[in-house]
């Protein structure tokens, strides 16, 4: 198996990694304290419900607990939503994440890509969606929709996703809609998907949330969906062990749900930086987009941006910065990175790098 | 979703759990350091290939690193590996652990059980299994064998073991042995396949190990299975997430592997309790089956054991002490407990609860 993502800090030589998505105020002191607290009880199985979390979440929320399920993160209920709908084809936005596309091989599932254009920055226009979906021929049973995007950091609006809600609740569509990076977005309520399930009218949705990036737990492994349909699941749960989640993660989870100042501190933060980080991407000649999330995506304009030796992402790793290649993302070539945004010391540390890089070259 | 299994402690009101097969000595101190430790380090991904847990796990059962794969407990790999092999015929030994089933139906595998018989005191008899899925019309595609067998405590032995190993080669079925439990028996080499996987000639062989168990790590989720069959594993690593393994699992995993004396204690402990148990069951009249694990397996055997407000199980929990009912083992009914075996202390507490059960009762 190779690694195929982000954060692979460990066949790679890194002393500054860019390349993976996490709150870059790092573990929250409560939820380092809760690890060890319950590492002091591990000997005890978890509880198979995580029952005590999801009520939690489900005041969080304010939605009822029978709609949460736990996961060992959200990469984890990616396959497990899948193999419990089992659908025989699908829609994929490209780019967007990989494992959707790993998972729904894993049951032989069709997929069909609908594909961003580069010349529309890479925007998702769901009436275009809309209409491209009824002229096909298909007859979809999921579609896996990112939103802010990953790796684009492209955001809808809750007024664009409630036509795409719609549509799929008429066509019966169970719609996958992976929110694991709403918490970066500035105003995260504005586009997210969950009002619409609190009204209660929308069951084929399975709204996708992860404590991961947001608090810093990408080791501890802890996500989560929320879904109205109670067969799914069920259906879940018949088809993963009862001890998906351990007790470390449904601690740190509950610590991490009283950290509100820690991610507004975050939110100011990334919304800050990201801007700080695009104007200088922008200045040193790159193409960036226009990313609403913690990350950066953007291309290296460079004649020779293809060339095995110069291209970015190898002459940072000689100065032991690891950065994203989106090389393996569908309609993407490796001219395009993502990097994610991090506090102001470390990103003009970063920014210094990459510089001496742009210099070394001329 | 209800509990099935032991430890169920989150529903019930428990001050002496009996239901759960852990190591009575707790987390090892080391271990409970290395969760701490890494809990500073949770913010980067976990190595989704698990690669210094595996290295070290090789010199540990001196057998390439190649044939390791690391999972979130080993009920997560038991769900794997059948998702990955996709038997369409298995054979499962009654009564054995639940998982199984379970993971076989979510492939929509068929099952057949191989009953044993109480009147044999459930003994498996490696001739006679053979010797009846010859003359069945069957052709599984997959067994699973638990050794020591879960919940009765029945341990093959390597000579017993070796004709079935030879056997599903023959016939290419696909072995998953279960040897959780093989750590805490007296003399763990003398039951375990690993020895012939290590000598190199059984590929269809799946050996599930776990940390859970031996090193009382229940909450935390880490096993691993040995398996000589690469495109197994490669199959396994396509139909799940790649950070199975939390950073704290392997960091825990590690530290747990430096315990040698910790695991020697446990093993000696296990060996003067059971029987200490085992002679006090039997002389307050259960029949007392010859479990050479960790957890005893007995029989009630009063007329009134299966009376509802009669149960042992019952009359246990009113007093807030939990023991396994078997009564949703195949093969088994109310009358059927496993408990666990900890230290003399704790077991003098729990005899005495039992004993003023009984006498209340007359």
């Amino acid at each position: 198996m190779e690694y195929q993502h982000g954060g692979d800090i460990y066949t790679n030589s890194v002393t500054m990694d860019y390349s993976a998505n996490i709150n870059p105020l790092g573990v929250p002191a409560g939820v380092r304290r809760a690890v060890c607290q319950a590492a002091d009880q591990c000997f005890c199985y978890p509880d198979s419900q995580s029952a005590s979390l999801r009520g939690k979440l489900a005041k969080f929320h304010e939605i009822p607990m029978e709609t949460i399920i736990c996961g060992n993160g959200a990469a984890d209920l990616i396959f497990q939503v899948v193999t419990a709908v089992r659908p025989k084809e699908a829609l994929l936005i490209a780019p967007s994440f990989l494992e959707y596309e790993q998972a729904l091989r894993s049951v032989s599932c069709g997929i069909t890509y609908y594909e961003l254009k580069e010349e529309e920055e890479f925007a998702l226009r769901e009436q275009e969606l809309i209409a491209w979906i009824e002229e096909s021929s298909h007859s979809f049973q999921m579609i896996f929709l990112c939103n802010p995007n990953n790796p684009t950091g492209f955001a809808l609006k809750k007024e664009q996703l409630h036509p795409l809600l719609d549509y799929c609740r008429e066509k019966r569509i169970f719609l996958v809609l992976d929110e694991c990076f709403n918490e970066f977005l500035e105003d995260p309520h504005r586009h997210s998907a969950l009002e619409f399930l609190r009204k209660g009218s929308h069951e084929q949705v399975f709204l996708l949330k992860a404590f991961t990036k947001i608090y810093a737990m990408a080791g501890i492994r802890l996500g989560y969906g929320i879904c109205k349909d109670s067969t799914v699941l069920e259906k879940i749960h018949q088809i993963r062990q009862p001890w998906s989640v351990s007790s470390i993660a449904q601690a740190a989870g509950e610590a991490a749900l009283e950290e509100t100042a820690y991610v507004e501190a975050a939110r100011s933060l990334i919304a800050c930086e990201r801007e700080y980080l695009k104007d200088n991407l922008t200045a040193l000649g790159f193409r960036v987009y226009d990313s609403k999330a913690n990350y950066i995506f953007f291309k290296d304009l460079r004649t020779e941006a293809l060339q095995e030796e110069k291209l970015l992402y190898r002459q940072l790793l000689v100065k032991k910065v690891l950065i994203r290649s989106c090389a393996n993302y569908r309609g993407l070539d490796g001219t395009f990175y993502r990097i994610c945004v991090k506090q102001r010391e470390e990103n003009e540390a970063f920014l210094s790098v990459l510089k001496s890089i742009l210099t070394e070259r001329k």
